[in-house]
């Protein structure tokens, strides 16, 4: 594809660029994005970045981000920085991260550990899965009608257990809900939402894979989630949304097409490593 | 640019994809945006989207869509109307509207409309003003310890009054708020938002034209947020944010690099305009 009256803003050597990818179709990234692979010098990645995403840098080096041992605290100092490091060797350095990355994504403790140590730095938006991965899923998430509010969580804390928030809260001053990453505290979030007042019955979208060629779609409630769960494909990124919007879902499927763009990948010829 | 790897699905005539244009930059298009603009045999966009992305379709019919006399509800059963018309003829339609076309977009009503008429439809995700607007004015949407839930909300029903929600439980269930269209209704949310409990001290950011070269963002608080409403541009698309991540902005102000994408645009020569 060629946008030949499209030009990038400049990508200076020693910047940090904390792209989204998007859900997962190398067609929901960005100009930006596809921009700022084609340039960069190094791309430090996310595990959940798929190879034909990546093959749109062929010249750059990639580093797969800090997934080592340590918590969570640990890894993130250790990518924050690795950035600061790579950007200091006067290298073009993209961020890459699934989905946004300001959403539940780190990316705000990235650009505030570049800004203290005087690194520019660039945060380009990506398609969130709440967003893209829901739409592929064929369930709008606001309806005039149907949801004046969605909100977006992650059902958890730092340690992985269920979140301490006001579930009650949450769960009345939003009829559309989207929980990022909470595969293995659904059992727990669904308790909550009825005692809350919602429904057993209520719909429970659990969407794994979003946009990708294996996207999962499985249509529970909030009685069942937590049993429901256990069918999807292990180790998959899952997104769980709650609300009535899913019941426009069957109105929908028959029309929708959702193929994804595809990428011919041939083998790059990448240079060495930076010095770690 | 050139992405010469990556190929785009099949845009089939007769049918109709409803596309998120992002917030203003061009460069926050995704790829299967702008590839459905190169491609589009009719587009049919909203007031707000700019010349610079519409001359990304120099091939097609450009139609406004329809802002003529009505309310809410006739205007949508025209535009409803006007695609499947469009499609039956034929014609590769996009409709295209500002950021993506199911959060607050009536994206869903179209999807529907399309559905019940059996007419084929793609939904091509876009960047949100919540997540690309809140980037660029440089506040992290959320941060591991100071948000984990986000609420994007209206703040009005399809009339314009001030939206029946339950304001308690929409304050307290998610430390960030965005509220999207509000600019008149701004006094009422942070008066109810104060009766929840928020510190009339809480900061508010207004950002006006986000990610455009006349990007307007000021910081406020829910006390002040309906004085100082009044000094942004008038008739400019403005998104609320209400939350403890304002905090974080002054901190990466002065390594953030924004400059948008620009767009050579020549004279595009133009096919009449489709029977109406």
């Amino acid at each position: 594809m060629d946008f030949p009256t499209l030009t990038g803003p400049r990508f200076d050597q020693g910047s940090v660029w904390l792209v989204g990818a998007g859900p997962g179709d190398p067609g929901l990234l960005t100009l930006h994005a596809a921009y700022a692979l084609s340039r960069a010098d190094v791309v430090v990645h996310d595990a959940l970045v798929s190879e034909a995403i990546l093959s749109l840098a062929p010249q750059a080096i990639l580093e797969l981000a800090g997934k080592r041992a340590g918590g969570i605290r640990t890894q993130q100092l250790r990518i924050n920085n690795r950035l600061i490091q790579l950007a200091r060797q006067g290298l073009r350095v993209v961020r890459l991260k699934g989905g946004d990355p300001l959403v539940f994504g780190r990316g705000g403790e990235e650009a505030l550990a570049l800004a203290a140590a005087g690194i520019a730095f660039r945060i380009v938006p990506g398609i969130s899965a709440g967003i893209g991965g829901t739409a592929a899923a064929g369930i709008p998430l606001t309806h005039r009608r149907l949801a004046r509010s969605v909100a977006f969580a992650t059902g958890h804390d730092s340690s992985g257990d269920l979140a301490d928030v006001d579930w009650a809260a949450l769960s009345r001053g939003s009829e559309v809900l989207v929980f990022y990453m909470a595969q293995r505290r659904i059992g727990q979030i669904a308790e909550r939402l009825i005692q809350a007042g919602r429904p057993p019955t209520e719909p429970v979208a659990l969407i794994s894979n979003a946009t990708c060629p294996d996207q999962d779609v499985r249509i529970s409630t909030l009685a069942t989630a937590a049993a429901d769960i256990a069918g999807v494909p292990a180790g998959s990124p899952t997104l769980i949304l709650v609300g009535p919007v899913i019941a426009l879902r069957p109105l929908l499927a028959d029309w929708q097409q959702t193929e994804p763009m595809t990428v011919e990948t041939a083998e790059p010829v990448r240079p060495a490593r930076a010095e770690g």
